[in-house]
This record gives structure tokens, sequence and C-alpha cells, in this order.
């Protein structure tokens, strides 16, 4: 499908890598991306969501990229989430029309963000009567009318106000904020994302939907109608949607996949991202070492794997090195294919994807649009 | 003494914050350095390796910045480390002259490798007969003469060949490339870096040179005089001169230093780097959480400490997130200054720094220039 992208938004083939050139001749450490995976688990994702009658707000922090964005979008999301102001600037000037901020603002950055509130459909999130207060009086001050969702603590402990009576509270403040739109709820359940019991999985989400489900009920009492409640990750979307009180997701990691989200959603998505590392140095029997170490490989959620092997065979040996372990005779050159433990940090590493099909043709770079856009 | 560079060189202010900005409306997080401080370390290192009459080739995988290197280079230096050939391509394209690929060349780096060094004065590494022969061809297919380190394993276990008959052996393979120079050995000690007890560091690191040492005058017996070795990092340069194997030290974190670095040379070199952070929600008691996480800050060496606190008070709590205790009351976008942990690892996530003074003025941003140039 991606033929049917937009001219504007196709990717250019980058300076290092030149259209024609072979995966063999790519420069390395390299980020390399499969698109036709991604596109199988945009359309899977797609299906879910649609299938389920639950809207879909991918959120854009994995892949930084208005162009899978767009496509998104063309598949029927809702919108795109950013977790930054600066990344949602990337999406609107990548021509996304409806963003979701899905970090709290603060004095600092609320200026851009109602600024980028006058060219898309930015929707906002707050956690204090105090930050409501601040942002409606800079809303009125522009004559703008801005939608907020009021963010809570469904038991992650980050952000957030409490589920029940302290987000009635926060609600009430949006509400009377003549420069604000009350729009709904968000309740990241982001410490259920990672459970790897698919039982105490579910029982540990459903607590966060049911704390949702009853502050969704005491807002009714105090008069306010939410339409529009967002939550959950690629990890917990089934479970949102199982349960029912979420009316949207907003699900990253699965366009692109990793070793930890690979023990939650084995069957439905596909790992499409890789990084090429080369062989450096061979001294060592059984063990050689590779020119990919910290600064290309995220290690926050561990060593990545060798790409085919089901048991641990990397580990870091620096900022531009690991050891890999049971290669086999090895010469200086070789390539060894690794997936990443963690995609959001890894991509975050690198300007830009090369991009790949199933075949392994080499189908030009995509630039990683808005890497280090965490302010 | 910065105003002493040359123009081209210069910081230029960047698009998001404009010359005059007050470090408080610094949008976060920000990665900020303190060109005072650096140029005290620049300064002091300068002095350290002039009165030992040990040459000075400060390490670029650090800083990533030509007009620090170029500083560096005004100070004596004899020239500079780079990581990576792409690393090496910025320092050149950024005036420096004389630079160290010190990471171990493969095919399929060799020909840019080569470019370059028909613009400046290159110096590579190998560690095998092999890739010696290889690069050999090549030089000679363009006429050109590359000055060779053979890149030696003196006890960290990651690349170079084993002290000893082994280096004799790839010595003599360069010796014999009719395109390669032989100039000398590399061999870092990395292992030694963060050992935090001063004697065993001192025994681990004069166990390498020692090493070193011996395997010199193997050399010297098969008629190979070897005029440059070099080796060392700010964890150990002191040993390297103490013990005087080493005709040239390679230190990069000196020039900013971090919580690890700081745990070897308290009392040497300043903290020039930190990172602000802003709180975006206060919802606990005694807990703020802040907008920098995994994208912000590194941690493979652990997180980041606060700034003039002594115990452990940052925890890492996401992509974009971390908790801070022990604040006292905090209000929604109050500043939190972090020290990294790992300083190479977290320049390595942003395209710019802000520039301070001891003063605490803002003195415009300048480019990470080679941030993911890994390959």
């Amino acid at each position: 499908m991606w033929n049917r992208l937009p001219t504007a938004v196709r990717p250019r083939p980058g300076r290092m890598v030149n259209r024609g050139m072979q995966i063999e001749d790519v420069p390395t450490p390299a980020l390399v991306l499969n698109v036709d995976a991604v596109e199988r688990n945009l359309q899977r994702m797609a299906e879910d969501c649609r299938a389920a009658g639950v809207a879909l707000r991918p959120h854009a922090k994995t892949h930084k990229s208005p162009w899978i964005a767009g496509r998104q979008v063309q598949l029927g999301a809702a919108g795109i989430c950013a977790a930054k102001v600066g990344e949602a600037e990337v999406l609107v000037q990548g021509g996304i029309e409806d963003v979701l901020i899905t970090t709290d603002l603060v004095p600092s950055t609320m200026d851009r963000a109602l600024d980028l509130a006058g060219l898309a459909h930015v929707t906002v999130v707050v956690d204090s009567v105090a930050m409501a207060q601040e942002l409606g009086q800079r809303a009125r001050q522009r004559g703008l009318e801005v939608s907020v969702l009021v963010d809570v603590n469904v038991g992650q402990e980050r952000t957030g106000v409490d589920a029940g009576p302290p987000t009635v509270e926060v609600a009430k403040a949006v509400a009377e904020e003549r420069g604000l739109r009350l729009a709904g709820l968000q309740a990241y359940e982001g410490h259920c994302q990672l459970v790897f019991d698919p039982w105490e999985q579910r029982r540990r989400a459903f607590e966060c939907y049911e704390r949702l489900l009853a502050t969704r009920q005491l807002l009714e009492e105090a008069g306010l109608r939410l339409p529009w409640i967002t939550t959950a990750g690629t990890g917990t979307y089934r479970l949102a949607i199982e349960h029912g009180v979420a009316t949207e997701v907003q699900p990253g990691s699965y366009v692109v996949m990793d070793t930890q989200y690979a023990r939650v959603e084995p069957a439905r998505f596909e790992n499409a991202l890789y990084v090429i590392s080369s062989v450096v140095s061979t001294n060592r029997p059984n063990r050689a070492v590779v020119d990919a170490g910290w600064k290309s490989l995220s290690c926050d959620l561990g060593p990545p794997m060798v790409k085919d092997r089901q048991e641990p065979a990397y580990e870091f040996a620096g900022d531009e090195h690991g050891r890999v372990s049971g290669l086999g005779p090895a010469r200086e050159g070789d390539r060894v294919w690794l997936v990443p433990s963690h995609c959001d940090t890894t991509i975050n590493l690198y300007d830009r994807y090369v991009l790949v099909r199933d075949d392994g043709r080499v189908q030009g770079t995509l630039p990683v649009a808005a890497r280090g856009r965490s302010a």
C-alpha cells in the first residue's frame, strides 16, 4: 500500500544510502525497517479496533515519523498521539491534522502547544487545578478554546491525578475555564504493558479500568459527560477493548515491535525493526565483537537478541561495541542482525531508517523526523 | 579563551533558544554545557600532559563537536580521536587536520576512511593480518600510504590482537604492506577506567602497561621501532603518565565529566554537563515527576544525580519521565538540574548543547555535530 501514499511524504533516498544499494553495503550500525511488515502490523491493529468499535489513536513516540503516522490515519486512525510538544510540531508540520499530546503541559511548554492548536486540532492533558487555570488563562488571552483531557492516575503512579474524587475536582476546574473545553480522560496503565503472565496482566489492567469506570460514574453524577476516554498500549489494547470503558486506545510499539513486546503479543504483530551490525574483531574463539554498543542500541530493557536465535547471544561492550557469542567461524565484515529490546529508545538513537521489503530489497531511507524532539 | 576561536566554528544561536534567552526559559529537557568549566578542564589536562612530556589526543566520542576539538588542538593536542569513520568525517570537515579513528576498520568502512585520508592526516587501527592486507590493497590502489596502528588487547577483551607475539605478527603484516605505514600501537585499557579503588586501579592498569612494554620489546627485537604508543582515558591517564610506556593518552570524558568519572577523578576536573528537566506532575507527596526519562538521559551506567545532592534522588519512569524524591514542596514548571551518569551516551541523545557561563548567562547553542554518526 505504500505506493499509494502522497508523493510529498514519500521517503527520499538519504545521503549515505543510495537508491539501488544492496543491504550488504549499508554502513553499520544501521536501523532497518521492513515496510512490508509495518504495513501488515498497521492493518492488523486497524482491523482489531474497527471490529471492536473502539477508536485508534496510535502513538508516534515510537516511530517518530509523519509518513508512518499518515499511513495510520489513512487506515482509519482517529488521530495520532505525540509524547512531547516538539514531537507534535513535527507531526503537524508533516500533515497530521489531529494530535493528542499525552504528557502534561507545564508553563514553559504551554505557549508552543497553543501555537500548534492554532494550526491543527491539538488536544492536551493536565493533571492539576493549577495547570488547568494557567492553561485556561493563556488560551483565553489568544481567544482559543483548547480541547483538554484530564490525565488520570489509575495505578501507574507517574503523572495523573488520582482516579475518583480528585479527578472530578480537576475536571470541574477544566470545565470552568472559558479557554478550555473538557473533552475526556486519559488514563494510561503503563505498568501493565510488560506483564508477561496473561492472567496477572488481565487482573491488573482490569483493576485500572474499573477505577476508570467508577470515576466516569462520579463525573456523570457531577453533570460531566465525557465522550472520550483514551488509554492502553500495545501490551493492553486487547484488554481495554474487552473491558469496554475506553473509547480509544493509543498503542505505539505494535508498528515495529521489539523483544519485550513480542513476549506479550507474540501472535498478532511481526517484528519489523532491526539493527544491523558488523563484526569488527574475531580475536576471541567463539565470540565476535560487533560495531554496535550503547550508542546504537538502547539498554533500558536489556540487551538485544540476535535475529532468529532463541538464546541470548549479545552483550554490551561499551559505547560502540558489543560481544556476540555462538556465531561460529566469523570474519571481519560479517553482518549480525539484532532485534532491539526496546523499539522507542533504540529508534531515538538514529537519524534515519533504512527501508527494506520482505525480499530484502533496500527501498531508500526514511528520516526519524522527530528524533531528539524530547522538549 | 573562547572568544579567540575562529569565527567559522563559533556556535550559532539555535532555532529554539534565542540569544538573550534566560536559562529559566530554555525548553526542557535540555543538555547544558558550562563553557567556562569546559575551558578549565581543557587547560588542566593540557597542562598535565605538557608537564609530563606525553602527547595528548583527546577523544571526540564524548563531545562530538569540532568546535571543542579545535580548542583542544589550540591548547596543544597532537590530534583528535574519533570512534567511528562518520565521526572522523565531521571532525575533518570541521577543520581538524589530524584524526585517529580508534575502532577497527572493516571492509565496508575502509573506503570512507581512505577518502578521508586524502583530505587530512588520518590514522586507522587494525587488529588482524586479514584486515591489514585488505586495507593495504585498497590503499595501494589509490596510491596512498596510510598511517596504521596495531590495536592491541592488553586485558579489556574487546577488540585488539593479544599483546605479545600475536601483536608482532600483525605488526609485521602491516609493515609489509606497501600501502600502509606502521606507526605504532593502540592499547586501550577500557576495563580499568571505572575502578573506584585507587590501588586496585593502579595494579590493573600497570598490568596492562607491562604487557605493552613487553610487546614493544618484542617488536624492537623483530626490528620494528614504534614511535607512537597511545592508550588511556580520563580514568587512567595519570597512571599511564606515571608508568611511562605510553607516548600519548586519549582521554575524552574529562572535558565534561559525569557522576561515574567523578568517583575516579574528583579533584582534577569539574562537572560541566547537566540535563535540565521540569517538574510536570506533583500529585505524590515528596515525589515530583519530571519530563526527562530514557530518551533524555542514558541509563547504561545508572540513573543521574540531582545537582548538589549527595544521595540518589532520581529514578527512571519510562521514555519521557523520571521520579525525583526529596525536592520538598514542588510546583509544575520547577526546574531540576541533573548530572548525567555517563556523559558520552547522554550527549549522544541531543542535537545541541545550550551553552552557559559560570554566572548562568545563556550563550547560544552548539550543535552536537557528530551525533548519530555511529557508522
